[in-house]
Formats: structure tokens, C-alpha cells, sequence
């Protein structure tokens, strides 16, 4: 069976750095959970001051409520379907919720907690959110929230997720540039409200120094990192904080490729472009402390369900036997923890999540 | 919360029109169950004379087992981190696995119990298996395997995956016959071994109506097929037994595009190129008895982890409101079942799987 392998010293480094990056720049903190979905790993940032959570679902927030978690925020467009665990968690909670057009309120009327309402941003991401350029459907959306005594506006909530496409860090800055602008004015055009400001994607949280009129940043990815984050010049490779331990169950010399048992089922089918060519994967070195960086770089290039293929695999192949364990570097952290559904550290103790 | 809709009726026409073929063919019929990795549903196909199943992995061998399934084939190359699990299993069930190297028989000495063995045969997949060219190895297992009193070699297993890759019916049909002529050869050449013959992805077997010398078939997607086995003619979009019911969580006309909560951890990132751009799913309009096509196509264009948006999304923004329920065909049934781990019946019965 693969096993997802969790560094603690290097997830415990990770958010040590972002939070003294955050209270550099006096800003609250309130990571999002939705990478490890662990009330162990969310518990590790209390000692770094953390009073806060962001998550992407309501049974998320439900777990992480249970967990001892008293300010939890869903950082996903409410819908009423939803109704029932608002209600059920606002009893528990101080809980926020999202909202990005007068269409969801109606559905927040007599509900029997006050519950927090960021209005989520679109400062051109395109995924969620009102535009910055619609500042009159923003007013009517804050009148209408403010109308409603069980509901209190906060501020507003952004994630620049469009900062995931870039190329370069100049791309990324101007992105990064034009939300906090958005923000600030956002701020300014509104502040008879006292709006809180809530930004922060991983990689702009990473890798910039300057927050402006941003409150509270809200990345997630951060806790593991992963290829991605590496390849958008967010993290170091030494700073990815978990990887794949597969076992090997063939060799094919004439294929020059090497099978594992680590699929779509355990990686999930994110993939990204290394070097012309798809990858799943980046074969690191077990070491004594964790993992490091082989002489030779090898990746993951195929993936069926429970199946993974190295190939080409180079020298590889003469070093590794049926049955040896081949360590990974993931693409994208946040789905492969979805699908392993727990962790463990590199002292062999299991760390479950909410899906164990 | 998304929910992944199970259209039984449709499942049980899949499963008798495969079990028709077999009987047809006067070949055995095992179900590859790593689609739907539920005992419930691998229940359905005893009325049509299953006996035996073809699983992915020993966890799902075990599962399987404990429901009852007395004939199980693990049809991934084995590897000797499973040898405990092997020596439970082969207690309570006739188990079978595969090989494909001599390396992974001494790991095999000293096993309890009586195992089968089938060669893993690559007739150009390029994943795993023993090239058919090269009989002199072929030959080298088989005589290593039959020194092993607990071994039983019981023939050659096949799976010529490389159909998926296939953008015609003359290219899958080469390739069909091209296994079915190794096979063949190996069935002649090792005759004195009487070796069975398993053979059988999904998109041949649903296609294909002569199946040479194979002796049994293995398909599984089947059971419920998806986008991607209709994009290679393996199945009527009528014929995909299941689909995601998201709800509508954003409306948002300036950006042409629709919100609904269901991302890449219901869906899974498996994507297809349809009408030139990527989709991840297939809107379907519900019915009183399942779900029809809409007049107007509409696709799941883009993911993240628990947002699907549908961009552009045309007249459909019309018809729906926040909280409306949309459905989706999905592009790979296999992993969006296991990132659910649940489904629902048309008539509200939730069905169960190995992960539930």
C-alpha cells in the first residue's frame, strides 16, 4: 500500500514562516484547512497564535467545530442546501460564510445564531466573487446583509487564485498589485462598515512582502507545498512536506520504466509540464531525516488507478528490487491528502483526518 | 454536498448486456470490481452467474472476501510488501494474483496456503506484464512457479489498455487482434500447462464480438461507463449508469458561467478534450425515471477542489437558481466512485462501498 508520509519538522517550519511573515506585516492569521483536513496538523498552529480557521465546506467546518475550533470560516459561495449545518454550527461556533450576490440571503432569514458574512471578491480571477468593478451590487448586498439582525458583515474575502496560472514572477506581482488595489478601494469606498480585508492565496502569500489594507491572509496550501507551488517559485523543493512512499512491483528493462503501486487512486490526476513532459510525481531519496534530492531526477509519467510508471528510469532500475520503497514528491498536495486520508510522520506515528 | 447518483436499472442492463456477451462466447465472466468497489453491486451480478472477481488491490481482495466472493483475482503485479495480506486472504478465498518477473516468486516460499498464479502478458500496452515476444521468459516463471507446491499456475492474464488510447475503431480492433493472436500463440505454445486465457478492458470487450481462444473476461468499467468509453465508442451516453447531482452555489452572467459545489475532490482531474476544450463532466437533465441529454450541451469546463464551474453556460443560467441541482455524467466513473464512496439510488437508497 502507498503511504503518504508527512515531515512535521519541515510542515512545522512551513507554518512558523508564514505565520511570522503574517505578524510582520500585523496580520491575523487564519490558515485554511482544506490541504491536510486534520484537527492534529490545524492544533499545531495554536502555538504560533492561531485562533482562527478557514475551510472549504460545511463538513469541514463541522469537523474542525468538534475538534475545539470557536472562529471557523467557509470559504465557499453559500447555497441553501446548506441551511441545516449553518444552523447546527452556528449553535457551536462563531461561524462566517461567504456571499457573492443578494440571491443567498433570502435563505439566511430566520436562522436562530448571528453568523459573519464576508462578501468573496473577484478581482479577476473569474472563478467566484463580486467584481471590484461593481460597487453599487456590493452596497446592495451589504444593505440587505445589514438588514438581517442574525447576520453581520465583516468585510470582504479574496482569493486571487488566478496568481495558479502565471509564468513569472512579474505576472504574479501585477495580479497580487491589482487585488490589493481593489482591496484598499474596496476598503476606502466602504468604511463607514469597518470592512475586514481576508486575501491570500498560497503563492502571493509566499512569496510577497507587502500586504497593504489585507487584515487577515488565509492561504493553505503552505502546510505541505507541493510541485506546483515549486514550479510557481512559491516554495523550495526542500520545503514540500510530505511525499509518496510506494512500494515497487516491476521492472522492465526493455521499457526502461519502473512500476509502482501508487495511482490516480493515491496521487489523484493532477499532473504538471516537467521538463516537455507530464508528470505525476518527483522521485526524492529516503534519508535519515526525510527525504533529498537523487543525483539523477526521476518522475512519475504514468498513472492508472492503482498503478504508477517511472519512465524513462534511467540508472534507477539497477538500483531498486521488487518490493523497495520509492518516495515521491506530489503535484498537488491538497488532493493527494483528500484521496490518503491520513498521514505518517517520519517517526511512524499515524496522523488521521477527517476522512480517516 | 454533491452526491453521486446511481441509475440501478441502467447498471443492471450494463451488466446483463456484458454477461450476455460472455455466455454468448462461451467464455467465463469475472468483473473487474475496482469501479465500483461495492459488494452490494458485485451482488447484482451473481443473478447473471457471476462467481469470481477480478480486484485491483489486496485491501479491495479483502473486502470482497469478508462480503462472501469466494474467487478473487488481484490483478496487479505482486509485490512482496502484500505477502501478509496474501497469506490471510488465500484462508478464506481462492485466491489468485498476477506475475510477471521470476523476481517476485521467492517471496511466494513457505505460504500456507494454495495460491493461482497467472502471467501478467503485454501484447503493447507498455504498463506492466511479459512481452509475448519473449517466450523463453515466459517459460522460466512458469517452471519457477510449478517448483512452488503452493503455487498453481493457471494461465496468462491480459490487459491490453492501450484501446484507451485509441482514436478510431481500426485502431482498437488492431489492437484487440493482435492480442488475441498472442494469446493464442501462448495458449499453443505452453498447451502442455493447459493455461486459461483472461483478457478483457472495457472498451473491447463492448465492442469486440470475437474473442479468440480467451477463455474468460475481465472487464469493469463497464458497470457503470463514462465519458471517456463514450468518446471511444464503448458505450451510449444512455449507458452511463451514474451521475453527480451538484448544487448551484453562483450565477454569474457577465462572466457567462455557473458555480455549482462539486470539484476535483468529487470529480476527480481526470479531464477529455470534447468540442476542443477540457471538460470534466457532462450536464444531463433529471427525470422522472434517471436523467436525458438537454438540448442544449453544456460541460463542466472548469475544477477546483469543490468548485465546478460551467463556462460559458449560455441559456442554463436562466433556468437555474442558487440551490437548483444539476447533474453531471463524469469523465472517469472509476475515480470519481472512489472519491465518493457512496452512492444514491434514483429511488434514495444509499449503497456502500469498501470506503464508506
Amino acid at each position: 500500500m502507498p503511504t503518504l508520509l508527512l515531515d512535521q519538522e519541515t510542515c512545522l517550519r512551513n507554518i512558523e514562516k508564514m505565520a511570522r511573515k503574517a505578524a510582520g506585516n500585523s496580520l491575523s492569521f487564519r490558515p485554511h484547512c482544506k490541504t491536510h483536513q486534520s484537527a492534529e496538523i490545524a492544533d499545531w498552529t495554536r502555538d504560533f497564535g492561531v485562533e482562527s480557521l478557514t475551510v472549504s465546506s460545511f463538513g469541514m467546518a463541522g469537523y474542525f467545530a468538534r475538534a475545539g475550533w470557536k472562529d471557523i470560516l467557509v470559504a465557499f459561495p453559500f447555497q441553501p442546501g446548506e441551511k441545516e449545518n449553518l444552523i447546527a454550527l452556528s449553535g457551536i461556533c462563531r461561524l462566517s460564510i461567504l456571499v457573492d450576490s443578494p440571491a443567498a440571503l433570502p435563505f439566511l432569514n430566520h436562522i436562530p445564531e448571528q453568523v459573519g458574512i464576508f462578501i468573496d471578491i473577484d478581482t479577476g480571477y473569474g472563478r467566484t466573487g463580486i467584481r471590484t468593478e461593481n460597487p453599487e451590487l456590493i452596497e446592495q448586498v451589504i444593505v440587505k446583509i445589514r438588514n438581517n439582525p442574525q447576520l453581520e458583515f465583516r468585510g470582504f474575502y479574496c482569493h486571487a487564485g488566478h496568481s495558479y496560472r502565471t509564468g513569472n514572477r512579474e505576472e504574479m506581482n501585477s495580479i497580487h498589485l491589482k487585488a490589493l488595489e481593489d482591496l484598499s478601494g474596496l476598503k476606502k469606498t466602504f468604511r463607514k462598515y469597518s470592512p475586514e480585508i481576508l486575501y491570500g492565496d498560497t503563492p502571493n502569500c509566499s512569496v510577497q512582502d507587502d500586504f497593504g489594507k489585507v487584515d487577515e491572509i488565509t492561504p493553505g496550501n503552505f502546510f505541505f507545498y507541493d510541485l506546483i507551488q515549486y514550479a510557481l517559485g512559491a516554495c523550495s523543493l526542500e520545503e514540500i512536506a510530505v511525499a509518496m512512499e510506494c512500494p515497487v512491483a516491476g521492472k522492465y528493462p526493455l521499457g526502461d520504466r519502473i512500476l509502482v503501486h501508487g495511482g490516480a487512486i493515491h496521487f489523484s490526476r493532477q499532473r504538471i509540464l516537467q521538463q516537455g513532459s507530464t508528470v505525476y510525481g518527483r522521485q526524492v531519496q529516503r534519508t535519515a531525516r526525510g527525504w533529498t534530492s537523487p543525483e539523477e531526477e526521476r518522475f512519475l509519467t504514468g498513472l492508472s488507478q492503482e498503478h504508477g510508471l517511472i519512465e524513462p528510469c534511467g540508472t534507477l532500475i539497477r538500483e531498486v528490487n521488487i518490493g523497495d520503497l520509492l518516495l515521491f514528491q506530489p503535484v498537488h498536495s491538497c488532493l493527494t491528502a483528500n484521496l490518503m486520508r491520513e498521514y505518517r510522520t517520519l517517526d511512524g506515528k499515524k496522523i488521521s483526518t477527517m476522512n480517516t
